[in-house]
């Protein structure tokens, strides 16, 4: 295998369904995402950044209070990874490939720390979505490091975005885990955390807060991009009873591409700024 | 004791001599800045970031590639400050003034990784020395820690500015253990780092490169924002042979003094831009 390699393929704008991220990063960096994500949350101890930071706790001192929990799930992963030839699953990668691949997988990582979330989602914003943005130019590792930060962050936090069944399952397994760290901090004589008193139960308040506040922006500004995965409507769809709960899509990459390749195979497609995609994610999220 | 308190003095114009950035720090930040320069390299391990990223070393897996050896300094030093009550110094702080502290001391030694030299330099130029900056706020925090880690930075690496018998023991030293990293590296049949072949000693060419990119920009920069402690020069003397070895201190807080304040009591102190200062650390360095 020579070094990193773009897949070239028809982009988003050519596909009627699933994996539009997949389809413009090089396999190297799709590898990364999806080990990452694996990777992400390792050895998680179901307390909070601030919990392990105001306790002092061991791994607060041991990574300077910074990220934390990000950094504890990256290295304690990778050392797993390490600690037996017979879990490299890498051994095909030449070492500046190694060194990529491993360099990606802990930026991504660390992109989970929601203390980075506004800074991520405007840098990524002032490049894909704002009025006078650029868009991303997906020859550029920046600009794909930067959607492919977008990914993990919404693989992240889109229990909301699940059918409402699973969505209900995470949300009371996210509580409970949010009680007992309450339950700790009131031994610990330390003020309880929000939402994490389980005598005072806010549930709803926190679904709206982290609904309104964290996860419909990131699902916008990813969807905006073009970047979400659904199906394209046809002009006609848009008279029906659901079209208000359909995804507006701006397709600005559009323009860049050679009109040659642009006006392609794809049945479903329609040219032009007006198409719009229906999102199964996001449709309650509008 | 209250909540962290900014102690004017008459500001480093009225000075003549030694102190100039401790006397616009406060008491807590000044505590801060020796805390972790006796911190800043604890336990180090006599190898390079570069060679424990590249080895894989347990510390590199650790912190993620990232600061790795400052991360440790941090990390060991803070962990020993914890392990026994006895070594605790701060009591007298309430939580915030020790949180305020740590704070302050971890972004100090994380100041000290070489991958942000440049990056600390700019900042601190746009800020303090470029024509149209806007000159350091002391009663900015962050303008504070600008001057505190660019403190920090010189304190780490201004072995050239030493007396000529002190700085050749250090380079000596440095040299002997790049030469250790050399050996191990050839051991490992890992190319040899830059100056560390024991066998082709390259040491003028390493002081050059060291004192030329690094050690005389940052000690310039400091000076030239009137950080550097010296001695005022009085305008006779400019004629004397030891003049071009003075350095040239463009003295632009003055002009936003009070006139009334200003004009004080200090003998060796004259008016405007011209004044210099002759300061033993850098007369070698122009």
């Amino acid at each position: 295998m020579g070094s990193p390699r773009l897949v070239h393929r028809q982009s988003f704008t050519a596909e009627d369904t699933y994996g539009i991220l997949g389809a413009n990063l090089p396999a190297l960096e799709l590898m990364a995402l999806y080990t990452a994500a694996a990777m992400h949350d390792y050895d998680h101890p179901g307390r909070t950044n601030a919990f392990l930071v105001t306790t002092n706790a061991p791994q607060a001192v041991l990574y300077n209070d910074r990220s934390v929990l990000e950094n504890h799930h990256a290295a304690a992963a990778w050392s797993l990874f390490l600690s037996k030839p017979e879990y490299n699953f890498l051994v095909q990668l030449d070492r500046a490939e190694f060194k990529r691949f491993r360099f990606l997988v802990i930026e991504a990582i660390l992109a989970t720390d929601l203390k980075r979330h506004f800074e991520i989602l405007a840098e990524f914003n002032a490049k894909a979505n704002e009025p006078d943005a650029p868009g991303l130019d997906w020859n550029s590792e920046t600009d794909r490091m930067l959607a492919l930060e977008m990914c993990i962050k919404l693989a992240d936090i889109n229990g909301p975005c699940k059918a409402l069944d699973i969505h209900t399952q995470w949300t009371s397994r996210i509580a409970e885990e949010f009680y007992e760290q309450g339950d700790e901090e009131s031994a610990l004589g330390l003020p309880v955390s929000p939402y994490m008193d389980r005598s005072n139960p806010q549930l709803s308040k926190l679904q709206e807060s982290f609904i309104n506040h964290l996860v419909a922006p990131l699902c916008n500004a990813y969807g905006e991009a073009g970047l979400m995965p659904g199906v394209w409507q046809e002009p006609g769809d848009e008279d029906e009873p659901e079209t208000d709960l359909k995804l507006q899509m701006s397709n600005e990459d559009e323009e860049e591409e050679d009109p040659a390749t642009s006006e392609s195979d794809t049945a479903t497609q329609t040219s032009g700024r007006t198409r719009k995609i229906f999102c199964l994610q996001t449709q309650h999220l509008q």
